[in-house]
């Protein structure tokens, strides 16, 4: 029958209907926050619970029993970001609002108030982008309630990311990330094996595990009087934020607000969190050597040893970073050029985002190290996002493969990863992935200039750029207006939910969003 | 016998001596241009042309019956362009320092008196780059032989690429080069058969009708009173850089310097430039309708009417474009914003760099759209640098492919271009170009950095990564100090020579250079 749809969209949306209802139990945790402060949280989390709690039971109930093909798993996996987004900035629209009859606003300055700029910080949680439109950064502007929940956005966000990078996008062949199978071997997207739910349960062992290990670390420090602002809240609050290489921080100066031996702690946990997952179930498991043999790792490694180094050089020789505010001499001293080049090394490169002084006083060649980080992202299996250090290392194996068939034209020269020959089939896809990145940046950009300038002006190539660059990639903050002191509040509203629709579009890899797009997705 | 050279390099630099001996006949033209104006070009070309014959000469002598196997091919294409620099750098160099006891300098304050610089302008030339180092663009600093040689050498240059874009890159297989195949169809590089030279002869014959054209139109305008200074000089200069998608002018603000009708006029001899030079073939031999559908030209057109559409827009409602200095009202008038735009549009993307005014007066928005077109290009067997706009095509059918594939992922589509089917090892060569090509832009804008900031003070993100596109692309001019009013003088030594690397780099289609940095290239 002509026009008939060929994807069982019901049992799709079934599926998000359940993650929708299961999202009403982390919104407790904000909840308890708002009792133990018992500054006015209360009221927005119990009615955002019951209005997650019974859009999630009500789509549920468009399949009884829903059985998912793999068009079913991109419709699924697309919906899911997007409908935990849209309930997930009820409770900063009922802070800002409140609820005619029943309570008042708690924040009615609060620009979250605006649902285009709610629904931007939500997307911005969910995907672990850490960009932000919130005016004022703050306890007085907001409940410790309402900026607990902005953190745990991108710990959940994480969560997903994990089963998604781990079990999802390997069974859907997206853009080389049937690379990742290798960890978990199994059939179909059909039924979600033991033995893949098994991964995942492990995987997330891991995730909790490293998170709660920082949270500990932190706290000590300021027990121990090296951390004096970094109290329990602020510890679980950056906790929440370091493993997803989120970057929210409470703090509206982020990490430069704490102490160096802070800066240095949160450091390894950055690099953590972009490292497959898979090979810390390796170590644990007791294959150590299995993970530092990997082939991503060491890459990656080199890559970001590298590409410190450099900039550590830049800041320390930069004589303009010499009473930069609120950090003072960076120039010509070691610790400072080291940490401050490690901390916002491993921040971009791992697309967490954080940032322990405000880059846009660096020089542009500093600079521009940083952008081409934004483009590298972290491991595949992490919750990095970006292009990926596999699929880098990939087409740089792959270069040299076609410089070398270039004089040898009729030899056959297959490239291998860890002892394995990679399908040529999954070459071709890293390629287009990358590629297809690149074209999206170069296109998103052009929109945004055409979209209009922002409230404080025309915008500079670098702000357009890197915005975009920021969002698509997941890293969160760029240079000049939307470095990462700054936010990406004035922009116009079509450009934010451009913005959007980037950061939902890098966090799923591309792929299975764009499939969505085409007329064969649904028809043939 | 481990260690042997198995490349013939004695063949190689033979054929490259040869293509030096000849390069002193066109250097008679010049010489004949001072005779004319007897301004001072008579020593200086007179010795250029017996250093250049004797160095062609000598380095023949290597072998006296050269054969020219593929290997040999590399290292024959990639020398000729370095070789013919070298000398054709000479009467720069005597135009600055003379020869003792020979004659004397006339130009001692001179920019390219500098070896480096006459390097770098020389390079620029052959190239068709006309990214120019000369301090002083006046017939007050330089004898009109010598400007004539630099618009010369653009010319020269062109006749260089037609030849290696239709016969000798197709042949070597280089990064989807072998589609252009189907024009010049026959056997190895070995021997340059009766149909090869045939085709080239052709392909010469349509590059010097329609330069003469263009001298013809242009002096026409003069004649006829709608072009007061485009004298007979300046209509030969400028036919000499049309046609090889060059750039060099003898004015120093370039195109703005005519009056309106000929940068009209200039704009679709630009054009021509950018098309593949096989179509005009198959129109003259009557085949009006093969060149009408081919898929290239009709995407390049499509390409640059939205570019073009784009930019008109933006210039007409930017405000900042009221009073530019030269120039007057851009906003809100209707001709000049039609005309400027298409003017630098069609300048750009095939890569000529001509300037009807300086862009660096546009709003961000309007160079990002110039900058975006750098890396397009025009047509593949056309004069025109940078990817090239069927690379652009074949990508993107690869790119809807892939989301094809990915929803079915059974499915076997090759792809097609004009009814053919593309080996996916072509496909495959088009995905290594364009990510190296762009690997090599994000590489040397880190280098252009590093290598220190210029004699105007430091560099901007735009400046250092406009240098790289403009050279690496063959395009020219930037932004901001390397826009198209300035020049590349401030750059390092260093910097420049990188950039003499990347005009060579660009203009050889990358591989044929890289190969030559393999050792197996050498050895296996
Ligand atoms: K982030
Ligand atoms: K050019």
């Amino acid at each position: 029958m002509s026009g008939q749809l060929y994807v069982d969209w019901r049992a799709s949306l079934s599926l998000v209907g359940t993650v929708v209802k299961w999202l009403s139990v982390p919104m407790l945790f904000p909840l308890a926050v708002g009792v133990y402060y018992g500054d006015g949280g209360i009221p927005v989390f119990l009615t955002a619970i019951a209005v997650t709690f019974t859009t999630g039971w009500l789509l549920e109930r468009l399949d009884a029993d829903p059985d998912l093909g793999t068009r079913e798993g991109f419709l699924m996996v697309s919906s899911t970001w997007l409908a935990v987004t849209v309930v997930g900035a009820i409770p900063y629209v009922l802070e800002g609002h409140g609820v005619p009859f029943l309570f008042a606003a708690e924040s009615p300055a609060s620009t979250l108030a605006d649902p285009v700029n709610a629904v931007f910080e939500t997307m911005s949680g969910f995907t672990t982008t850490g960009a932000t439109v919130m005016g004022s950064i703050s306890f007085d502007a907001h409940s410790r309630a309402v900026m607990m929940w902005r953190q745990q956005t991108q710990w959940l966000g994480g969560m997903g990311i994990v089963v998604l990078a781990v079990a999802i996008l390997p069974k859907l062949s997206v853009g080389g990330a049937q690379l990742m199978d290798a960890e978990a071997p199994g059939p179909g997207l059909e039924k979600l094996t033991p033995r893949i739910a098994e991964t995942a349960r492990a995987l997330w062992g891991i995730y909790i595990g490293l998170t709660a290990l920082e949270i500990v670390l932190l706290y000590a420090l300021h027990v121990l009087g090296y951390a004096p602002n970094m109290t329990f809240y602020n510890a679980v609050a950056h906790g929440f934020t370091t493993m997803p290489t989120g970057g929210f921080s409470p703090e509206a100066r982020s990490i430069e607000a704490f102490s160096a031996v802070v800066q240095w702690l949160i450091v390894p946990f950055m690099l953590f969190a972009g490292v497959n997952f898979a090979l810390f179930w390796h170590a644990i498991t007791g294959d150590w050597r299995h993970a530092l043999r990997d082939a991503e790792l060491r890459f990656f490694a080199g890559a970001f040893a590298a590409g410190t180094a450099v900039l550590t050089v830049l800041l320390f020789t930069d004589s303009g970073l010499v009473n930069v505010e609120n950090v003072g001499r960076i120039a010509g001293a070691v610790e400072p050029s080291l940490r401050y080049a490690t901390f916002q090394m491993a921040s971009i490169v791992t697309t967490t985002g954080y940032a322990n002084m405000d880059f846009n006083a660096w020089g542009a060649p500093a600079q521009y190290v940083l952008l081409a980080a934004m483009f590298f992202g972290g491991s595949a299996g992490s919750t990095a996002g970006a292009v990926k250090a596999v699929r880098w290392l990939v087409i740089l194996k792959s270069l040299r493969r076609e410089l070398f068939t270039t004089v040898h034209p009729e030899a056959i020269r297959p490239i291998r990863l860890a002892g394995r020959v990679l399908d040529e089939s999954t070459v071709r896809g890293i390629y287009a992935f990358t590629l297809l990145y690149f074209v999206i940046f170069a296109a998103a950009t052009l929109l945004v200039f055409l979209l209009g300038a922002t409230t404080d002006g025309p915008l500079t190539f670098l702000e357009a750029s890197s915005a975009v660059a920021a969002t698509l990639g997941n890293v969160g903050p760029g240079f000049g207006i939307v470095g990462p002191m700054n936010s990406y509040l004035p922009f116009p509203d079509a450009s934010k939910l451009l913005m959007v629709a980037l950061m939902w579009t890098g966090r799923l890899e591309i792929f299975p969003l764009f499939v969505l797009l085409t007329r064969s997705y649904w028809t043939d």
